[in-house]
């Protein structure tokens, strides 16, 4: 592949693994690779890693050069100085990743966070056509949010808009890890669908959930276990799943009401569960939003999910 | 006053009253005036009224011409049309204003929401020079509100966005008019206050209220009477004001998470039960919103409320 096209390096940094992916400016991926990443060291060893990587990676793919890197990061972010302000996922606070990484690898760097990447890949890949406002939440084990608004991310005063997943929904609900209470995501992040589970187990009140965990040492609880408990005819976990998609649908109705957008594109795994959370959610959107909003309004799934967010990282860097 | 500047006709039209001014660009009002307009008659012949109140007010003023009316108008509408899409205080469907008013008096004409109206208002007299991201919220017998971002009033794709009061905050809540639960108005718009004072009043809990209600037949049941309780030490009634002032913080705390903004602005009757709502509020949206955007947020109570909505409509015809 020795091309000289314009090309960015596009980055999606979780908390376990790094998505690397060359990106053409129409969004198309040239080459990617995902590389497990040990974030238990300190920040300054972890970034020139990571610019080793980056390194490593362009010599595989044979190209000799790019204009620069976008980088998606879960965590807030401060773009402008190139700081990841706070990452409970990395476990990093006020880290000068743009600084520390051009010295391993000297090439333009933006960094955003990771659900701003995603949504912004959904708007570029599937939505830019036909639409202004588009809205992206990321369902996994935490809730994230992109917001676009007249064909541009909306990152707000600091670069900390879109945190869709820490709205309060019941407001002397579940505590959050926010430090919040009754957000969206600790009632419906994999986490907080996975404390309910483990509430009902403890009650007895899910007994073919039980029987599937107790098949083999190797099965985990998570979103898919209680799916397929719910498939099975366990009726705590259909209720799990029908109080995920209220929740869910209370959680789309504020966002509509608020922003009256296009679209809205879900995706992560949690979105997967699609005929058991998008139905009731769809339902209590319809019975909770205003009508006017709903009118022009189209929710979906996302058919990208896995490389939104690195798509979404590079294609930010040209903007 | 036969001056030749250019001027344009303010109007704020409420469930009971029409407020007409003469607006400068600056936002200065020139002339102003207040006229009660009976809603109970049908659209057509309302708005003909209010077209003659219209070329009333301008030969009183003395103004001989006008650029334009920019008009408020409590509810959904459509700005390109000019169509008040739906109204529950003016009990107005799909109802033609731009067409019906064009009759009666020819001059272009903008309708807005009361709240957008309200929100430009605030921004441009207070918060212009050094702010791009402001939230208006006007907390009177309803809650509406009003999105300032990057410096322009932000309608969403169908005109309809900036819903604030009709927020879920507790998604098993009270009913609320609008078909939805637990919305913030129908905790603390003041048709929500005063459910909780009568559901405490029927228990018997609120024996200060009860008396100063008893006092003369004239005194009504509304927020000024519950914040005149709580300040004769009613304890039910500091209840309903703390738990307002919960609701409402975390309402801002919604708003901060998703937008960022630099400013919030409240405005409107219930916000002048200032020092009983705002402490617990802003101790409630510090406890429950994200740090980095709480680090530049400032929110404050309009010192201009009465005239927001009014200067707002004149100016936003200026845009």
């Amino acid at each position: 592949m020795t091309r000289k096209q314009k090309l960015v390096l596009g980055a999606d940094c979780g908390g376990t693994n790094l998505k690397l992916a060359l990106i053409e400016p129409s969004g198309a991926i040239l080459y990617s690779k995902r590389v497990p990443v040990n974030f238990t060291e300190a920040p300054q060893k972890v970034i020139c890693g990571i610019g080793k990587e980056f390194k490593k990676f362009l010599k595989e793919s044979r190209v000799s050069e790019i204009l620069g890197i976008g980088m998606g990061i879960a965590g807030d972010v401060d773009q402008q100085k190139g700081i990841v302000r706070f990452s409970p996922n990395l476990n990093w606070k006020q880290v000068p990743l743009k600084q520390i990484l051009s010295k391993e690898f000297p090439y333009p760097l933006l960094i955003e966070n990771d659900a701003n990447c995603a949504a912004w890949g959904a708007y570029c890949l599937d939505a830019k056509k036909d639409c202004k406002n588009l809205i992206c939440l990321t369902l996994g084990t935490g809730i994230g949010g992109g917001i676009i608004l007249n064909g541009k991310l909306f990152r707000g005063s600091r670069g900390s808009a879109g945190e869709i997943g820490h709205m309060t929904i019941e407001y002397r609900g579940r505590p959050c890890k926010c430090g919040n209470f009754g957000c969206t995501e600790s009632m419906i992040g994999a986490w907080g669908l996975i404390q309910t589970a483990q509430d009902g187990l403890k009650k007895g009140l899910a007994p073919i959930l039980k029987k599937i965990l107790s098949k083999s040492k190797g099965i985990e609880l998570n979103p898919e276990t209680i799916e397929e408990a719910a498939a099975q005819g366990d009726g705590y976990c259909r209720q799990i799943w029908d109080e995920a998609g209220e929740i869910l649908g209370c959680t789309l109705s504020n966002l509509v009401n608020l922003f009256n957008p296009d679209r809205i594109i879900l995706c992560g795994g949690v979105s997967k569960a699609r005929s058991w959370i998008l139905k009731p959610a769809l339902h209590t959107l319809a019975m909770r939003a205003f009508k006017t909003p709903l009118v022009s309004l189209r929710v979906s799934i996302s058919q990208y999910d896995e490389k939104l967010g690195v798509v979404g990282a590079g294609l930010l860097f040209w903007e």
